[in-house]
C-alpha cells in the first residue's frame, strides 16, 4: 500500500485511475499483438513465396473434391462415404509432390490390401456362429494391430511406408469389424477405396500441374546452397583473421554473412527427408526418374564434415593473439590463399552442381592452388631458419593452419563426391568445349600444380600425407 | 554362348539343367530372405524391448475399442461413426505419452472446435437459399482451408499445433459439406466430437497406465548419455593420440568405443521432438509438470558444439608424426591431463544429471585440474628454451593443444548450463551434505586451482583468455 501511495504521489488516482490505465492499455497490447501476428505472416511468406501458393492450391484441392457433395448423381453413388475423399484429400495433400505422392500411393494400396483382407477376415469369421464371431474378429484385429505396428518400427519400412502400414491397421479394422454390423460388407470396401482413390488422384492431380514443388528440385538446390555458404565463409576467413587491429575496429558488419555455416550443421534431417520424398517423384524438368538421390546424402555428408571443420575455425576468429612478423607474414600468405582457394573451389562446384555440369576445370585449377599453398607452408616451415620463435604465440596460428589443411582435404572429397553425382546423373560434360581455355590458364600461372583425374579419384593418401603438414 | 558351355564343361546340363539349378536355388534365396528377416527383427526387437509392448499395447487399445461395435448398447448410440472411434485409436495412439497426450488433445479439441463453427457456418449458408448454399459453402471451405493450410507454415503453430489444424480442417469441411446432404447435422457433430473423444480417451488411458514411455524421461536420458560418449572420448584421446607405434600395432580394438560421438552431433531432430512431447506430459516419476524442458535443449546445443571439436579431435587420431622428444614428453603429460579431466568432469556432469542432483564439487575439481593443465601448458611453451624446433612436426600438436584448450571452454560451458537446468529444475543440491569432504580433497592436491562458482558463472572472459592459450 506504501509503494502504491509513492507510485500514486502526483496524482491521487487510486483503484479506478489504475483500473482505468490498465483499460487503456489493452487496445495497445491487442494493437501490439495484431501488429508482431501481422509482421510473423509478412515474415513466413516472404521466406518462401511457396507457401502462399501451397495453400490456395490445398483451398482448390479441397473445394474441388467437395463438388462430389453438391453434384445429385455423383453423392448418389457414394452417398456418406464421400467423406473419405473430402479426408483423403486433408491428409495427403502435402508441400511437395513428392510427399504427396507418396502418401496418395501409400494410402491407396494400403486400403486395397487391407480390405480385400478385412472382407476375407470377416467372411472367415462369420462362417464360425454368432458367438465365436466377435471372438475371433477381435483376435484377428489384435494380432493384425500388433504385427503391423510393430513392422512400422522397421528402419526402411518406416522411411517410405510408414503411413501405408497406419492406413492399412486402419481400413482393415473398419472394414473386418463393421462387417460384424452392416451386411454390404462388400459395398463397403468398395466405396471406400473408390472415394479414397478419387481422393488421392485430385490431390496428385492438383499437386503435379498447379505450380508443383518439387522435391527433388530443393534437394538439389540445398546441397548447392549449403556449399556456397561453407565457401563464403572460407573466402572471407583469411582477411577476417589476419586483419590488423585497426581494420578490427572499423569493420564489424562483415560477420554477420560467415555464421550461415551454422544452419550447414543441422541440414540432415532435412536433406533426408526431401531424398526421401523425391524418390517417389516422377521425371520433371532436368531431373529424371530414378535420378541418384542417394548420392546427394553422401555429398551432404561431407559438406556437414566440412562444416564442422569451419565451425572449429570459426573459433579462432575472437582469439586476437598472432604470430610474430615474419611467421605471421608467411602464415597470412599460405593460409589467406589456402582458404580463399579452397572457398573459390567449393564456389565453383557448387555452380557447377546448379548448372548441372561436371565439375570444371577452374574448380581442379582453385584446388591445386590450395594445395600448392599447403605445400609452399611446409616447404617454408621447414627450413630452419626459426631460431627465436614464441611457441606460445605460434600455437593459435598453427591450429588454424591445421585445419584449413584439413579442409583442404575435405574440399578435395566433396569434388570427388560431387563428380561421382555428376557421372551418375549423367550431367553435360562440358570439358570438351573449352580445353584450351583451362590448359593455357594453368600454363599462364606459373606456381600453379595441375591435377590430374587419377590424382583426384584417390584422395585417400593425398589426404593422409597433407593431414600431417 | 561360349561362356555357357565353359562353366558347363564338366557337365552338360543344357537349358533345363539350368533353370534346375534355378528352381533348387529359390528355397535358399527365400530362406537366406526369411533369415535376414528374422535377424533385423531380433534387432528391432533388442535395441529397444519397449517396441514390443508398444505394439502390445496398441493392440489392446484397438481392441477395446472395437468392443464399441461388439455391445449392443453402445453400438446403438453411436451406429456407423463407432468407426471415428477406432480411426482415433490407430492414428492418435503414439509411442511415448507425451505425443500421444498431444494429439489427443488435439484431435479432440480441435473436432470441438470445428464442429462449432461447421455448425455455425451451414445454418449460416442455409438462410440464403437452394442456389446460393451450394456456393457460400464451397467459399467458407475454401477460404477456411486456405488460412489453415497457411497457419500451419508458422514455426511456433507447427511445432504443437500442427495435427490440431489438419483435424481442424478435416472436421469442419465434413459437418459443414455433409449439412448440405443430410439434416441431422447436429448429431452429425455432436457424434463426431463423442466417438473422438471416447478414442482419444481410450489411447491416453492405455498410454499411461500400461507400462507407460515417458518423452521427457527419454530425453533427460539421451542428453545424459551424450554426455557420457563425449566423456568416452575424451578419456580415451590422449592415451590414444600419444601412444608409441608398438603399442599403436598391438591395440587396434580400442578405436570403435571412441567412434560413438558421431551420433552425438545428429541428436538436434530427436532431442527437440522429444522436449515438444515432453511439454505435453503430466508429472511423472521424478519429473514435475512445468519441468524445464527447454534447458535440456540448451545443453543439448552445447554438447553439440564439443561434439564438433571432438570430430576435429578426431582428424588428428591418425596423423603419425609427433613432435619431437623435449616437446612431446612435455604435449603428452599436459594434452593427455587436459583432455582426461575433461572427460572425467564431463563423466561427473552426466552422473549428477542422471541422479539428478547439483552438479558435484567432483565436476568442478576435474575442470579445475583441465584448467590448471591448459596453464601449465602455456607456462612450459612460454619458457623460451625452445631453440631448434621443427615447427613442422609441432604443427598438429600444436593443433590437438589448441583445440583441446577449446573444449575446456566448451565443458565450462556445459557445466554452467548444467547448473542452470539444475536451479530451474529443483534438482537436489546434495554439497551441503559433504563439505567437508570436497574442501579436502581440493586442499590435499596441491596443484589443482578451485574453480569459485563466482567464476563459473562468467565463463565468457575466461573462454577468451583460455582460447588464446
Amino acid at each position: 500500500m506504501e509503494m502504491e501511495s509513492q507510485s500514486g504521489g502526483e496524482k491521487p488516482a487510486g483503484v479506478f485511475g489504475r483500473a482505468w490505465r490498465r483499460v487503456k492499455a489493452l487496445p495497445e497490447g491487442l494493437l501490439a499483438k495484431v501488429v508482431d501476428i501481422a509482421r510473423q505472416t509478412r515474415d513466413v511468406a516472404t521466406d518462401d513465396p511457396r507457401r502462399v501458393v501451397h495453400s490456395l492450391k490445398a483451398g482448390l484441392a479441397l473445394t474441388l473434391v467437395s463438388l462430389l457433395y453438391y453434384l445429385h448423381p455423383l453423392y448418389h453413388n457414394f452417398g456418406v462415404s464421400t467423406m473419405w475423399a473430402v479426408m483423403t484429400v486433408v491428409v495427403v495433400f502435402e508441400f511437395t509432390v513428392g510427399a504427396t505422392l507418396g502418401k496418395g500411393l501409400n494410402r491407396a494400396l494400403a486400403t486395397l490390401l487391407a480390405c480385400a483382407l478385412g472382407v476375407g477376415a470377416h467372411y472367415l469369421a462369420s462362417t464360425t456362429g454368432k458367438i465365436c464371431e466377435p471372438l475371433l474378429l477381435g483376435f484377428f484385429v489384435f494380432v493384425q494391430a500388433v504385427a503391423s505396428t510393430f513392422i512400422r518400427f522397421f528402419p526402411a519400412v518406416k522411411a517410405r511406408y510408414d503411413y501405408g502400414l497406419l492406413i492399412f491397421i486402419l481400413t482393415f479394422c473398419l472394414v473386418s469389424i463393421s462387417g460384424f454390423r452392416t451386411h454390404e460388407i462388400l459395398e463397403l470396401a468398395h466405396k471406400r477405396f473408390s472415394t479414397i482413390a478419387i481422393g488421392a488422384s485430385v490431390c496428385v492431380i492438383v499437386s503435379i500441374f498447379v505450380c508443383p514443388v518439387w522435391a527433388g528440385e530443393d534437394l538439389h538446390r540445398l546441397v548447392a546452397t549449403n556449399l556456397e555458404i561453407l565457401a563464403n565463409f572460407l573466402e572471407g576467413f583469411g582477411a577476417e583473421y589476419f586483419k590488423s587491429s585497426e581494420e578490427e575496429e572499423s569493420s564489424k558488419e562483415t560477420k554477420p554473412s560467415m555464421a550461415g555455416y551454422k544452419s550447414v550443421l543441422n541440414s540432415k534431417t532435412t536433406e533426408e527427408a526431401l531424398a526421401n520424398f523425391a524418390r517417389w517423384e516422377p521425371g520433371h524438368g532436368r531431373f529424371k526418374f530414378r535420378h541418384p538421390w542417394k548420392q546427394y546424402l553422401k555429398v551432404g555428408a561431407l559438406i556437414r564434415q566440412c562444416a564442422c571443420r569451419v565451425e572449429a575455425l570459426n573459433g579462432y576468429l575472437n582469439s586476437k593473439i598472432q604470430g610474430p612478423g615474419e611467421m605471421r607474414r608467411i602464415m597470412k600468405g599460405t593460409c589467406t590463399k589456402m582458404s580463399m582457394e579452397s572457398g573459390k573451389a567449393l564456389k565453383e562446384l557448387a555452380s557447377s552442381l546448379r548448372n548441372m555440369n561436371h565439375p570444371s576445370s577452374a574448380a581442379k585449377k582453385h584446388m591445386a592452388n590450395s594445395k600448392t599453398a599447403a605445400k609452399n607452408l611446409k616447404l617454408l616451415l621447414s627450413s630452419s631458419f626459426w631460431e627465436d620463435v614464441d611457441l606460445l604465440q605460434v600455437i593459435p596460428v598453427a591450429a588454424v593452419a591445421s585445419i584449413l589443411t584439413e579442409i583442404v582435404v575435405c574440399v578435395e572429397n566433396i569434388a570427388e563426391s560431387v563428380s561421382e553425382l555428376a557421372a551418375s546423373a549423367h550431367f553435360k560434360d562440358n570439358a570438351a568445349e573449352s580445353p584450351p581455355e583451362s590448359s593455357s590458364s594453368s600454363a599462364s600461372d606459373s606456381d600453379h600444380v595441375v591435377i590430374e583425374v587419377g590424382e583426384m579419384a584417390a584422395p585417400a593418401a593425398e589426404a593422409n600425407q597433407s593431414r600431417c603438414l
